[in-house]
């Protein structure tokens, strides 16, 4: 178990299914009545016969449904292989593991390079603005289609981890146990400052055409810039300068020569965001980063633990030292508001210099602490999946 | 001396004057001989009969020659009017304050955006990549023509920090003091990662014209989503949160418009991009931020405190604690690089929650450690400014 990940044993293929849900409408937080909607889910492990190791893993901006093992042909691994497999943290072994490509985004479920049946051409500026709410309401019509009663956990880091508290405030019949990683209860405006430069820079790009860009190239420049913006953000001063200092990149003297590509930090970042290009739609970084910007669970609420007063799951929040983007002091804020609420919960900080991108990469040291969470969560809290009422198969 | 900077006397009107120098051209840190050089500076108040009371105040980024008083017919003072002025910490009653545009800016300076001789046009992407250093030397040649002999001090934030360091470096004779504030002796990679995002989305736009742009109307969306990373990067998490928080602008409730304008902070980010834009070269924003990230002090040299070892000044290193961009650790770095090297250097954090904007904002704080730090500096190097060969008149 301690041994590297690269010799750990992987799920192997993986595969990606697809599913027609809320054929008669979502309502959205926008108020607008949305459908059918497309989800892409993948699915690892063996469901109980009493439906009761369900763990529902939520990615974050960029991500999709391929969480682990390899889709047919292809090398990369899912976004979180190092968590989840047989023997991992999210043991493939016990638990059966959903994850679903989240409303709006484009790796397979409805967003908005996705057809609208009302014209027959991809929705672009048409696509409803959707909510983190809303992401969990159709992940809650996908678990009635795959008659999951409750899970045993929802979890998820940055983005996904939003959408595990808020399945604990949606749904607190449905989810035992949360595990929120590199994330906050809302966005500070520093936050939402970062989102808007990465959202103006797209729209800044001529080729962006107000959204309705699909018959075109697309704001390629402009989503390249946006990558850029996030890629310095997910990084940490003390793990940048670990990783390129002041290096050069094939040369062994400053250049002097304008637009010079002197420093490997800067052929880092042209890199970053360029390959983004070829693999993300451009107005699902806006639509998805608004959702982020809009998220707050305290909203309608006269504090954030009188949001946390329904709930019925236990808690553990796991920030990192070095995140920047989502500061610790933002997920000690939950704990102490889910505490005050009279709720469980348990905040973990996690050393380490890889700034926000600690989530998808320190399975050594998150390993034991969800394990572990993972086993209170199944004996703790076992009355509760079996509560009658709970969900009517 | 303890109201605010409102209330305080200001210098009235200042004039910017306008000199050509270096008509045998400068030799660059690129190898490149540059000139002639137009340099536009301001002074205020009076140099002493045995000239010793000098003072070279250096600009930021986005600053010009007019560091304080209302040029004519303008309502907005200069950059640090706070700081400078009759009574204030840079008093105009004791000292001959100087202030000049850097060479490669676009308030008077020659810059990118100026006309080459050579070509009657604007160089454009003819002009030479310049560094701190030549800045400097543009700085040295402007003194000789105003027959200074030795700075009193040399003094600035951010690359005004890293000038007023260099000039003690390259000019051990001829600067008594430095004040170096919110800066760093060279830029992290975070540091370098941030002006390379602001340099990309110039870069991005077909505006742009690969510099030359002159002719038309430029880079201005690229230009002002520069200018949004930047701002971001100059406030504090703290300051936003008490500035904007999530504060919605002319609504109460979430728009769940696409592209909607919800968050104050939105707005704010926008405004700062777009009046940027009037105001600023996109040239002199690339030629600039390539400037700050080449900066090394220690470049060709075994060590930091090596580079330091033949410096004469005495030195204030002025940090804000809430600063991510110039986080307080690099000056500390450099005040025991200069005590390392057998110098003299006092270290000073100010708790402020204004980010690296504190430079600009922070004066009640700052103005007792300048005030009694030019007295020292006024007291203690006195034999130093009338040393024989110091600089021949």
């Amino acid at each position: 178990m301690t041994s590297s990940s690269e010799s750990r044993p992987s799920l192997g293929i993986a595969e990606t299914r697809s599913v027609e849900l809320c054929r008669d409408g979502l309502a959205l937080d926008s108020g607008i009545k949305f459908g059918p909607i497309t989800v892409a889910y993948q699915t690892y492990g063996t469901l109980t016969p009493n439906r009761d190791n369900a763990i529902l893993v939520c990615h974050a901006l960029s991500g999709g449904a391929h969480a682990a093992g390899y889709l047919a042909g292809q090398k990369k691994p899912g976004w979180w292989d190092v968590m989840i497999g047989p023997g991992k943290a999210f043991d493939t072994n016990r638990y059966f593991i959903i994850s679903s490509n989240v409303l709006g985004s484009c790796y397979g479920s409805t967003g908005p390079a996705s057809i609208d049946p009302a014209s027959g051409r991809p929705y672009g500026s048409h696509f409803p603005v959707v909510t983190v709410r809303d992401m969990v309401n159709v992940q809650r019509h996908l678990l009635d289609h795959l008659q999951i009663p409750s899970l045993l956990m929802a979890t998820g880091g940055s983005m996904g981890g939003m959408q595990a508290l808020q399945w604990a405030v949606s749904y607190p019949e449905r989810v035992r146990s949360v595990i929120a990683i590199a994330t906050t209860h809302r966005h500070s405006p520093q936050q939402i400052a970062f989102n808007e430069v990465a959202r103006q820079a797209i729209m800044a790009d001529p080729e962006w055409k107000d959204g309705d860009y699909y018959d075109g190239d697309g704001p390629r420049l402009g989503l390249g810039v946006a990558r850029m913006v996030g890629h310095v953000t997910y990084l940490s001063d003390a793990g940048m300068e670990r990783k390129f200092g002041r290096r050069l990149k094939g040369r062994e003297r400053y250049g002097y020569q304008f637009k010079a590509l002197d420093f490997e930090v800067q052929g880092y970042l042209q890199h970053q965001g360029e390959s983004f290009v070829d693999r993300y739609d451009a107005n699902s970084l806006l639509f998805l980063t608004t959702a982020l910007d809009y998220f707050d669970l305290s909203n309608g609420c006269n504090s954030l633990s009188e949001a946390f007063s329904g709930v019925k799951s236990i808690f553990m929040l796991i920030a990192f030292s070095s995140d920047w983007l989502y500061p610790p002091y933002q997920l000690k804020e939950v704990a102490q508001a889910i505490r005050r609420s009279g709720g469980d919960a348990t905040y973990c900080e996690i050393n380490s210099d890889y700034g926000h991108d600690a989530f998808l990469l320190e399975h050594r040291q998150q390993d034991p602490l969800v394990k572990s969470f993972l086993e209170r969560a199944a004996h703790e809290t076992r009355g509760f999946a079996l509560t009658p009422g709970n969900w009517e198969l």
